[in-house]
């Protein structure tokens, strides 16, 4: 994510100016304060305000379209393209609407799902598409509503194909996209950025390419903000219409839609649908080649990135549209030939931030779903309030249920046969449960040779961070201490840092280490009376599956573990170990063993009964060293543990 | 002051303990959470609470009376007396009711402003005595409102002297101090902790001891929370009494009354006031030395001394309440022989909390009124809302204007004479002002032999913590950099730090170095070339009185330039460098130039004339070196300026 906070502001005047008021000072009192420090301008812009600031400061950039999966399995496989994809840095990206798939309904490959998952959970700039035709007014209105309760702030607006041969237009009807337009800036007045589509060779059914400009003039002028062109093949088309654009007074922001030849069929289909025709040169190439699809892949790779290179090149293209048909590759492969796929190891915050508008004001979270982003925006969606930097100020926010672990954006992206090779048809006993979780720390193949790269509580392999003390965590899990989550302790290393840093640059992150797993009753016992000579210096929770709570946090105040210090700011401290919201946590890691474990097995099976025994008697600890300048201790008084035990 | 607040809680239950109930869980979640963290349990327990939290710890405590002043002068010196003997860590003082000097009045001497005072600006726990003899319900009425709109807390109901020979009861009318303590539980229900007077030996105007002590239990059953006695003169008589009111059903605290005897004629006064007798070994001591104040003073605290001994050897006194007629000696002498004296230099916060119930939650405030926090809490006295941790959170919050330069309370503990002595009495150019500076900081006699203890902006020698900057600040004083205000930076020292410390024990406190300053628009103009090298380093507010202001805050937002981070706890960022408010010192710190020091010179000499032309042309600056761990840069910033300008 590019980082843009960092610029400081200019001198508000010269000390060589003259004039006696105090208009300064004035100007300064009348400022609205911001409630959190603004680490990251893009939290609080809209997607048109984000466009014109790349603009202005010649940066270019990309978006990426995919359109609706239909299956359950395919959206789990898309939500994760998400998050790979949004690693590049996508300015936004958009999902198509699909009249035919029920698209403003709840079914998870419904268009509104997808864009919301992309929204929430996996925090993209996001743009639905919506089409008019054959809709009603109320229809739309209802989608509209909906669209922004779940956070979308960006709409498409599109005219959609006709359901059947004989078309008509409906009088007072939805006919045309401007029509959608209209109605989106009558019903929610300045709400959405809206989009609208652009031909540069003219729509097919339009009367002429120039009536066609007109129509594109109306959408603009009846409210939309910026245009996406349908793909074409040669950068003159595109240049040649942004001309006669502009000639016409459409001044907003134009982006050509690139599509990357990605094999034969995809493209007579694209074709065939958007009525255009491939040059000559290019039927050349392809026809010879027609089933080699790699040949056909680096051809629409090589044709692509030379005409993105004559767009940018030109001076009037700031940004690139792709039609990625959902594939990964090629579009990538163009990206980052291009130079513009940025993968920025730079965090605004130590964890993935959310688009959704109400989330803007969030800058803390408990440690607990470190791992489980998805599932704690799931748990908290409901809330109004984010408790704004510190716990304290929240009216003791409730999170929601987690009864349901199959939401498919919640879901683990391996299918139940990868997952059983991973943690074990069969199990022996807890030490075959131990063995599981020493081979996630180490990457090392388990005995049946299956690497194991996810837990129930990591749905991805150990994160680098986690890396650094990969030798520590080895140890103790072999011997029963199952961690789930840990960081080391962090005195002061520059924000930039690869692999600790985030915020902008200039600064300084801290953290106290941390070390959260699960273990037996018995390790507890010695643990606790270990824990009496680090009474001062450790702080810990402990708890089992019934709630019996063992804890010496000082009146359930919340623990700040992650904080930065960055130039001309408050203070930032955006991870707490917080006890109230442990309690919820508690419920969730505890019943993962279940519904992501034991549930891989038959009832009554013995692997399932030890996983049982696991959940039904282990306790859930959590350990803070609070001297974070100092060594770790953590380690040490795991050590003690074990030896008081010998 | 004494923090309690470190001690971590006892586990909650133990590991071994059965019962599958989650009542664990339940009641966590139904937990209020604090909205500050708690660093100082003492700021939000009431009086009768503390008392029996050091009951129980077996912390033994004192508390100092003190009677109202009869001039404004006498006023500005108690005043200091609180700030100083507020040092040595009384639980409380009281502040006595003059029936005769307009007690409830807004006059600088009256009863109610002197305890405010006490409460508001010095910080102490205070209670306000009040008298009912002779008074309509409405007046009283009147004074416990107001007392409770300045935030007093605590009433010592007495009786007082009836006005004139021929007292008569009046029906329904407050005859005793029953009267007023069943008025303020009814009228103000568990607002105020009450005190009430005991006697010893039997009030004079008593039927009988005994019938004494029946009134003083009527006092206790109509809501009084502990007494405090009349003075006496052997430790049997106090506790032979304790004994007495136990037996008869009497368990809230009782204080015993220190009266250190101090003088022969104050001796003899308060004796023919309180109808007393003097016990005959006593009088056999002082007749001879009656002439010999110093003698009879160590005579007093050496008598003082082996009584409160005996008193707190007895097990059943905890506290001792020092009738200190105004004066600081003796107590202090008597306190210190006893041990219970404690000048703990660890503070809750690096600046001094106010004592009044709506600051409790106080916990963040400028870092430019440091040195004048009696003046900032004057000027957001009206404030309701405290910026509570973040300044961010406040809806910019209006400082009061500072117009009477004179209020008692914010007044220089200088005379005039001195001041001139000090800041010259006449001054001969800028130069002769550098100078001014320059001893302040050196802490050297000017070249008429006077040391400079106090400045317009800092009415006490430089702090010890700006010791560590001394050299540096010596010499840009020297060459018209006219500091006021400075910190250096600090990377995490321990929160017991005997200098920069501050919190709970177990922390680390940091800093980020700040200066500030006067100076000319020429050395303005070259530091504002080399501050373009330290763009993203250094943060600096450039103001003049016109209100002319130049900055590179980024919007407006405060800088933390103080912070500890404490074991199981959240971030505390208790000083900031805040843009908004900023302003609102500037006014400020320009006035003192004028109310302060110009106004010592006859309006259009020459001396009068420099100080103006610095008001009207000089700039106020301050910076912030945003980088904590590496050296200090300001003073590389003023000599890059210096060598600019040569």
């Amino acid at each position: 994510m590019v980082n843009e906070a960092q610029h400081t502001c200019s001198a508000s005047c010269s000390s060589k100016s003259d004039g006696g008021s105090s208009s300064g000072s004035e100007s300064s009192k009348d400022s609205s304060r911001c409630s959190t420090p603004v680490l990251d301008a893009d939290r609080h812009e809209r997607l048109r305000e984000k466009m014109r600031r790349r603009q202005d400061s010649g940066d270019k950039w990309f978006s990426l379209e995919f359109f609706p999966p239909r299956t359950a399995n395919a959206a789990v496989n898309l939500i994760s393209r998400f998050d790979r994809m949004g690693a590049g840095g996508p300015l936004f990206i958009d999902v198509t609407w699909h009249p035919a798939g029920d698209p403003g309904s709840d079914k998870e490959t419904s268009s509104m799902i997808i864009a919301n998952t992309a929204v929430n959970y996996c925090g993209l700039e996001t743009i639905l598409h919506m089409t008019c035709c054959n809709q009603t007014k109320d229809d739309i209105t209802g989608h509209l509503q909906k669209a922004k309760r779940l956070g979308l702030k960006n709409i498409m607006a599109l005219r959609g194909d006709p359901a059947g041969e004989e078309w008509e237009e409906e009088v007072d009807g939805f006919n045309y996209a401007v029509d959608l337009v209209k109605h989106i800036r009558n019903e929610f007045d300045d709400y959405f950025d809206i989009c609208v589509a652009g031909y540069p060779k003219g729509h097919p059914e339009a009367e002429s390419y120039e009536a066609d400009l007109r129509h594109l003039k109306e959408k603009v002028f009846a409210g939309a903000d910026f245009i996406i062109t349908q793909l074409f093949f040669r950068s003159e088309t595109f240049l040649t219409f942004m001309k006669d654009c502009q000639a016409i007074g459409i001044t907003c922001p134009i982006i050509p839609g690139i599509f990357p030849i990605q094999g034969y069929h995809s493209l007579r289909q694209l074709v065939k649908l958007s009525k255009l025709e491939v040059p000559q040169e290019i039927k050349d190439v392809i026809e010879p080649i027609k089933d080699n699809d790699a040949a056909i892949r680096n051809y629409g790779v090589e044709l692509a990135v030379s005409m993105c290179r004559e767009l940018l090149d030109s001076g009037m293209v700031h940004g690139l549209h792709f039609y990625t048909l959902n594939r990964e590759v090629a579009t990538t492969e163009v990206l980052k030939r291009l130079g513009i796929w940025k993968e920025d190891p730079r965090r605004p915050l130590p964890w993935a931030v959310s688009a959704h508008p109400k989330r803007r004001v969030e800058d803390v979270r408990p440690i607990f779903w470190a791992s489980r982003p998805k599932s704690y925006i799931y748990r908290t969606q409901e809330w109004d309030d984010f408790p704004n930097g510190r716990w304290g100020n929240s009216s003791s926010p409730a999170f929601g249920e987690l009864k349901d672990y199959y939401l498919f954006y919640l879901k683990s992206k391996s299918p139940r046969e990868e997952l059983l090779k991973m943690w074990g048809e069969e199990l022996t006993g807890e030490e075959s449960v131990f063995e599981v979780f020493t081979c996630y720390i180490t990457g090392e193949p388990n005995k049946n040779g299956h690497k194991v790269t996810c837990m129930p509580w990591n749905d991805d392999p150990l994160a680098t961070e986690t890396n650094l003390l990969k030798e520590q965590l080895e140890k103790v899990n072999r011997r029963g201490i199952l961690t789930i989550n840990s960081q080391p302790n962090i005195n002061g290393k520059p924000s930039t840092d690869p692999i600790v840093g985030w915020g902008p640059s200039g600064g300084y992150v801290f953290q106290k280490a941390y070390l959260e797993f699960f273990t037996s009753s018995e390790i507890v016992t010695a643990l606790l009376k270990v824990l009496k000579k680090y009474e001062l210096r450790v702080n810990y929770h402990i708890v089992n599956v019934k709630g019996q709570n063992i804890t010496n946090a000082p009146d359930l105040q919340p623990n700040a573990v992650t904080w930065g210090i960055f130039p001309g700011r408050e203070i930032i401290q955006p991870t707490v170990v917080d006890p109230v919201s442990f309690l919820s946590w508690k419920d969730e890691a505890f019943a993962l063993w279940i519904e992501q474990w034991a549930k891989l097995y038959e009832e009554e099976s013995p692997s399932r009964m030890i996983i049982q025994y696991i959940h039904d008697n282990y306790y859930l600890v959590n350990l803070v060293d609070n001297d974070f300048p100092l060594e770790n201790c953590l380690w040490q008084v795991v050590d003690d543990t074990f030896e008081l035990l010998n």
